[in-house]
């Protein structure tokens, strides 16, 4: 007897089907404190106290956001979930929930979506959400890449939401997080190395400062965003929503990012890479920037890294005094920031 | 001089980058009666009147639950809203909001994405819900395919949600919407044929009964789904919930779906397949299916289609009296419903 082709191997999507994903998912879905019906029904329901809902959609492409052979299903997991509780967090929200959807190739190993919903799960449970839903489909015919839609619920705890459009002229502009470890950690994994290993992690797994986001809102701030794309690009979001100025202090920022002996400085020194390119342009840290009034007292982790200038109608963002672009330029970047459709 | 390859055929994706995309699908996105804060920032913010939110994900995957030659852009995006709004619909809610994550080629034509935006917009816009975030990112390298992942919020209205678990014996089923369209317009298609047109607009744009799940709900609807597998598979998630049977009546199933010189009749005798297997199997129709207590006037647009039996450690559904694969094979299908993985 010959086979035509070989026997599928233990243990993937197709085998165990789709209720056996979702069982098996689902089994490592956390609980969300705030969910009235998890998943397993046609949708959620999660209680909102504040009367509002915060939701937020962000989308990982094998390829481009992750690859399988740099990151752990776990690692995937973490960072899908990180990139939306940031947004949450720059809102001045608190992340409730999460809901996603998967579409992934019929022979995946379960052990790999099982991997997944452990690194969300884990991402989350610390502020007492969990996934409440979603969908796990196959992918395209002849497509073998994993496409991850996550949607994260928040609750703003009474407080207004911080938008990107409320800088003012006079403003200080804050940090909270790290910047330029993730785009340092992807320069490392690019060239084929795997050391240092706290780039490497940041990449794979970002640290966002989650509690930094409700903090800034109650202490006033007057505009917030996370930082995906990078500092120079995100800011310059803010800048032009709010139709100001941000005028960034390259020292203080080299005081806030760059540790002396740290990763970011071993790394650049070893590639010939100015380090400050990371911090300026580099994402998917998901820090934390937002503009206070003048003289607010800042909340712990919150660090003051610029100013914002007169309104202008040339809003923008300046680096002591010299224009974004030309600063990434001249640090030999390609531009402020990632490029979606590049 | 020569070109190494051809310019890019204007206004895709690539060229017109992210934030042009953003721009000018947010500028088809409409207004959500409810949001307080629409795209644009790093979340949205949707008010709850209830203090609850209901909250659903549905992927839509290119090559498995739409074609780009069958459907318009439009069709996709009607389609891709409705299978999220009648999940919102199937709990009772009333949907207020979605949120779309959107990989596509480099070289998808704006235009098409306007179209689904559009088809988006104009599905929700009866309900007062519009998109109000979401995510468009580049497909993964070498993939030709779009995947759409909507999630849909909702409001409850005070009432409790409707839960796929609570049938219980005595009870009626009864079905609000049609079953079986989408499916004979997919079997019309598949053959090359683009007409009745009924059928084929049916697979393209459904139309779920979107006020038919609030209103049972305040009839005191014991439990509810949508229809998208197919109706034997989606009564059988009931039946497993609430650990009873459910004995289908086919007298009343023809009754309720079958019109006479119908569309399904049309098709199926053109085609030599008996229509009640698209009934009894067909998804993507997002009918709804809820159980209510023996004597409850059933609110407009709901049929009574069969009956909940006693409890049985062997739940599932019948059609009468006979066990629903059984059924299904009898009539040709491959099974009760359809499979994500196969």
């Amino acid at each position: 007897m010959t086979r035509a082709r070989p026997p599928l191997p233990a243990d993937t999507v197709r085998e165990v089907g789709e209720f056996g994903v979702i069982a098996r998912v689902v089994a490592r879905a956390g609980a969300a404190r705030l969910a009235e019906v998890g998943p397993g029904d046609d949708a959620a329901v999660v209680t909102t106290p504040d009367g509002r809902v915060v939701a937020t959609t962000d989308v990982l492409v094998e390829g481009r956001h992750f690859r399988r052979d740099w990151s752990s299903a776990e690692d995937i997991g973490h960072k899908a979930a990180a990139a939306n509780l940031a947004d949450v967090a720059a809102m001045g929200a608190r992340a409730t929930a999460l809901l996603v959807g998967l579409a992934c190739p019929s022979d995946t190993p379960i052990g790999w979506l099982e991997g997944v919903a452990t690194g969300l799960a884990e991402e989350c449970a610390p502020l007492g959400a969990a996934v409440v839903g979603g969908d796990t489909v196959a992918s395209a015919p002849g497509s073998d890449a994993v496409v991850l839609s996550v949607t994260a619920l928040g609750d703003l705890g009474g407080r207004p939401p911080v938008l990107r459009s409320g800088a003012r002229a006079g403003d200080v502009v804050a940090l909270a997080g790290r910047l330029g470890w993730s785009a340092c950690g992807l320069a490392v994994l690019r060239r084929g190395f795997s050391s240092p290993l706290a780039a490497v992690a940041a990449h794979r797994r970002p640290s966002p400062p989650y509690a930094a986001g409700p903090a800034a809102a109650a202490a006033g701030a007057t505009a917030m965003c996370d930082v995906s794309d990078g500092l120079l690009a995100d800011t310059g979001h803010v800048a032009e929503a709010s139709g100001v100025v941000l005028d960034l202090d390259r020292a203080a920022l080299g005081d806030a990012c760059l540790v002396p002996e740290g990763p970011l400085q071993q790394v650049g020194a070893a590639l010939g890479v100015d380090p400050l390119v990371w911090v300026l342009t580099g994402g998917e840290d998901h820090a934390l920037v937002a503009t206070f009034p003048a003289g607010t007292p800042l909340p712990a982790g919150w660090r003051v890294i610029g100013v914002v200038r007169s309104a202008d109608p040339a809003a923008g963002v300046l680096v002591d005094g010299e224009p974004a672009e030309t600063v990434a330029r001249a640090l030999g970047a390609e531009g402020t920031g990632h490029a979606h459709f590049g």
